[in-house]
């Protein structure tokens, strides 16, 4: 079924204890697409890039069976990042935010765009994901992200955006600040009151919770010897996400728990290098494998 | 199967945002004894306490089977200790610590003592510990637990003392100052090469990690809507393992995994509520239904 997503392509320039670099290819709709694409061959992404964008990159997602007619290409530089992070990887600095085109990102959709069954909201301004919810004719299932900097400038909008969509998928500190509640059950509840059915927690190396009505689901991240660079993860879990469940098209808890675990194994892959360098060579075994291996690592049997 | 804990009983004072207590049974000895009494009654401690130390805790550990000849009641004052905890409960400042009869705590072994096959090293310093195991006849299971405190301080005799130990069980910071290195799966593989073929970290909200060999175990904590006091919950979580492990005599990675739950169990309990308070109360029942609880909250279908 049809995956659309709509975020930001970016060229991210990341420094970490273990290497850095520069102007590497990055963004929301970016690792999110690629990592989707592993699951699915029906992803429409809708972003902006630059004049400087290069078509190599275009000719990438489109190799992966991306469809790119959503990606406007406008006169002016594409958005660029730039952010440094410490020897835990857990808190970054950024450094330099030049927005660029993305400033006065428009999502412009297509006939086919709105037909879209499974629908991404990639962290951007509240008031555009709006827009775009509006447009969508029969969704199925819709998924957020978004940031403290949008929970804390446009909490209304956010409020009203977020009362149409399935499935919040946040880090443990928007949760809070999103909630009030520094407990994240207490966070959950809160967060349904406001009308999502269902909250996906990212917790960096704790790994990931989801909350849905009375079930609670939690797996730990996959520890890994070598993390060079965490940028991406959280895009590339909710491009695993949602890439399994808009193939396998079964809500019920059991697949969705399924996709939780796929979005983790993806997450996974793409902090083992700089931007979406790992994510770019994986294999198909290469998933199921770490998928096996997340099985292995949580197992254990009853009493 | 017999299970020996050596280390400390206090009283505790305990301020978090949630409330207080004051002097109130705490020590690891304390925690883990009554956590593991709900697994074996064959449990021995080794402790020293003050002549202020009221009858009724004595009595209280008889009355769940766990044997008191080896707890020293010296004259003098019993150890206290004053901790504050911030909203997150993650980090602890000490306010006090007055160690009195604990100061030059010398651990008397009995010949019954001396026979345990089971063995917790709790917190002490790391020349005792190693007094201890030199002393053990026939020892089957040895587990062992240390603090920044002493890896500062008695490096040489702490590594001197874990080379006999079969199983670690120590914090994340801990693991990394013990080994040097920053990242877990580094930090265990340096930890081996020291002698404990088994490393169990506790990582508080994240759950806890548990290397042997080629086997990796993670296990989310218990995600729970209210939270008091985390004292004691490293301990609780060993009386739950060791319990378990001494009960069952059962080494296969399988029945360790369950032991590492069972031990997860009991931690969860503890923090419900200050001091030994929630621990005393539990019914077999409750800890079953954790269990149970914990692995419906973990568990995933292969795709």
């Amino acid at each position: 079924m049809s995956l659309l997503v709509v975020g930001s392509i970016a060229f991210d320039t990341v420094y970490t204890p273990f290497g850095m670099v520069e102007e590497a290819l990055g963004g929301s709709a970016t690792y999110f697409s690629i990592s989707a694409s592993y699951f699915t061959d029906n992803i429409k992404v809708v972003a902006v890039v630059g004049s400087d964008f290069p078509e190599k990159y275009i000719k990438m997602f489109e190799e992966r069976n991306i469809d790119t007619s959503g990606i406007l290409i406008k006169e002016g530089q594409t958005f660029r990042w730039k952010g440094e992070y410490g020897y835990d990887l857990k808190e970054v600095k950024t450094l330099d935010t030049q927005l660029n085109v993305f400033e006065d990102f428009d999502p412009k959709l297509s006939e086919d765009h709105k037909n879209s069954k499974y629908i991404f909201l990639a962290n951007i301004d509240p008031t555009l994901q709006g827009k775009v919810l509006q447009k969508m004719k029969d969704p199925k299932f819709i998924a957020l992200d978004t940031m403290n900097y949008w929970i804390k400038r446009k909490y209304e909008a956010l409020l009203d955006t977020i009362q149409d969509v399935n499935t919040l998928i946040i880090n443990e500190g928007e949760a809070r600040e999103l909630s009030g509640e520094y407990n994240l059950i207490k966070a959950a509840k809160r967060i349904f009151s406001f009308g999502p059915e269902r909250l996906i927690i990212k917790r960096g190396e704790s790994g990931v919770l989801m909350f849905a009505g009375n079930s609670l689901f939690c797996i730990p991240a996959y520890p890994l010897e070598n993390v060079y660079d965490p940028t991406g993860a959280g895009d590339s879990f909710a491009g695993g996400f949602m890439g399994y469940l808009s193939k396998t098209e079964d809500f019920s808890e059991e697949n969705i728990r399924r996709a939780v675990v796929f979005g983790c194994v993806m997450a996974s892959f793409a902090i083992e290098d700089f931007s979406v360098n790992r994510l770019l060579k994986l294999k198909k075994l290469d998933i199921e494998n770490r998928f096996r291996e997340f099985k292995a690592l949580t197992y254990f049997e009853n009493f």
